[in-house]
C-alpha cells in the first residue's frame, strides 16, 4: 500500500504540519473510526472534543484549531481533505470497454475519440458524443441529443431528443433528462397533453443524482448552470432555469417557469411551486415550500417559507399552542370575572 | 420555414381575430422571449401588462382582454394556444425500427400491427401488444401484462407480470408499474413479505411520469381512471383507486387503500395517507397531508391539510407565534398586577 | 381450481375454527369485496360492523372478535391471513432462463449454482453471485460488488461497484443502489466531488423499493441492516446506518450520516436531517421532519417533529390561529379600556 508523510500531504495542499511532519499516513477515516495511519479531519468545531480522542496519526483542522495531535492546517480543511482522497483513492475508474459491438449506434450519430461506449447502449439518429465520454450499460441517448466531452452517464440513464449535456457532466444510475414535462391544457374535463417544444440544457460541470428527473420545456427550455449539483430523486419543472453553482439535495422538487439565481442551496424534499423568483445565494431549509419570490442572500425555513430568523423560533412554538390557546381562555376568564 | 397568417391560425382552433388576420406567424414563444414572427398566449390576467411590450405578432387571449395588439380570441386561450403548437410542432416523431432483430420477445408473447420495439426490450410470456405500440429500449414488459393499441414506452420503463395497460398511455422512462407494494405482516418483529395478488389496471389516455412507481395490488387491483395523468417521482400504493381525469402532480405519494373520485388536482410533494375517501373535483395542495375523508369539491391546504378558506391565513400566521407568545404573557401580567 | 377447508386453512396456520371447519375456500378477498368461498380477513377492530354485511365464507380473526360467520381465530390474523395467501398463491414465478447468451457477464465474475441471468444484463469484472440468485433484464453489477444467496434483481435495478448484497435480497425495478452521495466540497464557490471510498453493505432479508436510491458512503459505509424493508422512491444518504428490522415507507429521505437502532418505522414522505441518532423502535410519522436526536421507543409527529402525545393537538391548532390571533387583540383592547 502506497504510503505519505504528514509533510507531503501537506505540501500537496498547500497547508502547513503542526506536530511531526515525518508521520506516516496510509489512509483516510473519520475521527472516530480513525486507526494508526489514517489522516482525519475535523469539519466542525463542535466536535473538536474528538481530538483528544481520536487514534488518526494526523487530523486536518482550520488555523484556529489548538491540539496536542499532529495536525494538518488548512485554510479550508474540508477541501484539503478531499484532495487527500483524491490523492489517495482517485475517482472511481471506468471500464475501458471502447465501443462494444453490443451497443447500439445510429450510423449517423457521431462519436468523439477515446468513447467508452458498453453494452445495451443506444445512441439514436444524429446524437453526438464529444471526447472520453463513458456511457454504462443501459444508458440511452435521444435523437439529436448532444452530449459534450468527458460526460459520464452511469447504467440506465436516460436522455431524451434533442437536449444539450455540457462538458465534465455525471448522471447516475436510473436519471432521467428531457423527459416531456407536466403540461396539459384541461379543456372540458379533459386534460390534452401539449408537446413540449422545449428541450433540457445543462451547463459544464453539472452532476445529476440517480433516478433524478429533467423535464423538457413547453416552450422555452429548461436550464441548469454550470458547476450545479443535483441530488438523487429531484424533479425540476419544465422550462424552470437554474444558476450556476448551486446545491440541491436529494428529493427536491422545483415546479415549472421558475427561475434561481447562482450558489443557491436547497435542502432535502424542499418544494418550490413554479412561476417565481430565487435570487442569488438563496439558502432554503430542508423540507420548506416557497410560495412567493426569495430575494438575493435571504435563508427560509418552514412550509411556508419564511426568514431563517423568525422561522425557527416560531416554528419551534407549534407545541405550544395547546398552552397558548388555554391561556387565552384563562384570561378571558379573569376578565369576564373582574 | 412553414408558415400561417393569423386568420388560419384563428380559423384553425375556432376562434376570432382582433387586428390583422394576415400578420405572418411562424412560430411560438412566451410574451417575454417573442420576436416578430411569434405568437403567443396570455394565460393569466395579472399579465395582461406584459401585452404592451412584447414583440409577438399576435397573442391568443380570452375575450374580456382589450389591447391594441393582434389578438386572436378564444374560448379556452391555453387549450387554443395548445392546439396551435399541435399544428406547428406536432407531438414527437418516433424512431421506425419495426421489431428488432435486438429485442427479446417471447415466443408465446402477441404483437399488434404496426408496432415499433426498439432493442434491448422484453416482451416476456403471454405478454401482448396491441396494434401501433411504440417501445423504447430497455423498456421491460412482464409476462401476463396487456398493453394496448397506440401505447408509448419509454426507455427503460418497466411494467411487471399480469397488469393491463389501457390504449394511448404513455409511460416515461425509468417509471416502474406493478412493482410488489409495501405489504409485509411483522410478527414477532420479523416483516415477512406477502404475495401481492393484485395487478394494476390503467385506463385509457393515462401518462405516467418517470420515475413515477404504481404499486401492485395486495388483494385488490390499483386502479388509475381514464384520462388521468400522473407526475414524475410519484408513488401510487398498492390497492389504491385513482378515477378519472386527475392530475397528480411529481413527486405526490398517496398510501394504500385509498380512493379518489374524478376531476382530482394534488399538487407536488403531497400526501395522502392509505384507506381514505377523497370525493370527486378535491383540490389538494402542494406539500399539503391529507389524513381524512374529503368531500366533493372541497380544496385543502396544509400539513395536516385544512380547508383552502382557512388554511391560507391560518398557516401564514405560525410566523407570529413567537409575538403571539408575548402578547399572553404581557396580557398575563397587566391582570396579575391589576 | 384447488380448494381448501376452513379446517385445513386453520391447521395450517396454527389457528382455530369458530363455526363449520368443512367450509370450502377457494380464495382470498377484501371484507367487501368477498364472494362466497372466498376467505377474508379483519385487520381492524373498527370494522368489526363488516362481519355482518360481508359475504365471504370465512374470516381471519383475533381471538376476541365474535360473530355468527365461520371464524379462524388467530393470535396474529394478519400473519395468519398472509400464510394463507401463500399457501394459496405462493410467491411470485420467475422465468427459468438459465444463463442467457444475450447476458453481459465478465470472464472473471463467478456465479453461483441455478441463478438465472435474462438478457441484457451486465455482470462487471471479479463480481460475484451467490447460488439462486434471479437477474432480470438490464440489470446492472458492478465491478467488484457481491450479491449473495437467493436475491432477485428486478429489470433495470442498478448496483454500482464494490457493494455487498446479503442473501436473500430484493431489489425492485429502477432501484440504485450505491451511486455517489451528495458529496462536494465547495471551495471558493466551486463544488469539488469528492470520491465516495465507503460503499454499501445490505444485509441479509432486506428489500428495496423501486426506483430508491441508497447512496454509498464518503469515508465509512452506507449500511442498510438484516430484514430492513424500504419502499419506493426512499433515499438514503451517503454513511447513514439503518439498524435491523426497520420499515421505511415510500419517498423517506434519510441524509447522510445518520444512525437509526433497530425495529423502527418511518412513515411516507419523512425527512431525517444528516449527523444525527435515531433510537431503537422509534416511530416517525408520514411527513414528519426529524431534526433532533430520538430517543428509544419515542413516536413522533410533524414538521418540527415533536413527541406524538403533544404532535397531533399541537399541529391541529394550527387551524385556530387566526380565531387565537383576534382573541389577545381583544383581550388587549378590554384591558385598555378598563
Amino acid at each position: 500500500m502506497k504510503k505519505w508523510t504528514l509533510g507531503q500531504l501537506a505540501e500537496h495542499v498547500k497547508g502547513s504540519v503542526h506536530g511531526d511532519p515525518k508521520a506516516v499516513i496510509e489512509s483516510i477515516a473519520t475521527l472516530e473510526s480513525a486507526q494508526a495511519g489514517d489522516i482525519s479531519f475535523l469539519a466542525n468545531k463542535k466536535y473538536t472534543n474528538l481530538l483528544a480522542t481520536t487514534k488518526a496519526t494526523a487530523i486536518v483542522v482550520a488555523k484556529e484549531i489548538k491540539s496536542e495531535a499532529n495536525l494538518l492546517i488548512a485554510d479550508d480543511p474540508y477541501f484539503a481533505f478531499s484532495q487527500i482522497i483524491i490523492l489517495m483513492h482517485g475517482h472511481r475508474q471506468h471500464p475501458q470497454t471502447g465501443i462494444s459491438d453490443k451497443a447500439s449506434i445510429s450510423d449517423s450519430a457521431s462519436v468523439g475519440k477515446n468513447c467508452q461506449i458498453a453494452d445495451f447502449v443506444t445512441v439514436s439518429a444524429n446524437a453526438s458524443l464529444g471526447d472520453n465520454c463513458v456511457l454504462y450499460p443501459g444508458v440511452f441517448v435521444g435523437a439529436d441529443t448532444k452530449i459534450s466531452d468527458n460526460c459520464l452517464l452511469y447504467p440506465n440513464a436516460v436522455v431524451y431528443d434533442k437536449c444539450t449535456i455540457g462538458k465534465n457532466c455525471i448522471i447516475h444510475a436510473n436519471a432521467t433528462i428531457g423527459e416531456d414535462g407536466f403540461g396539459f391544457a384541461t379543456h372540458k374535463g379533459n386534460h390534452h397533453k401539449i408537446p413540449h417544444v422545449g428541450s433540457v440544457i445543462l451547463g459544464d460541470d453539472v452532476e445529476i443524482g440517480a433516478n433524478a428527473c429533467i423535464e423538457r420545456g413547453t416552450i422555452n427550455d429548461t436550464v441548469i448552470g454550470q458547476g450545479t449539483k443535483i441530488g438523487d430523486s429531484v424533479v425540476i419543472g419544465h422550462g424552470t432555469r437554474i444558476g450556476r453553482y448551486c446545491l440541491l439535495v436529494p428529493q427536491v422538487g422545483i415546479a415549472g417557469s421558475a427561475v434561481m439565481g447562482d450558489y443557491c442551496a436547497v435542502g432535502g424534499q424542499a418544494g418550490i411551486v413554479g412561476h417565481i423568483k430565487i435570487g442569488n445565494q438563496v439558502q432554503i431549509a430542508a423540507q420548506a415550500a416557497v410560495i412567493n419570490d426569495i430575494p438575493d442572500g435571504q435563508t427560509v425555513v418552514g412550509s411556508p417559507a419564511i426568514d431563517a430568523s423568525k422561522a425557527k423560533r416560531a416554528y419551534s412554538l407549534i407545541e405550544y399552542l395547546p398552552e397558548m390557546r388555554k391561556k387565552i381562555k384563562d384570561l378571558e376568564k379573569r376578565l369576564d370575572s373582574k
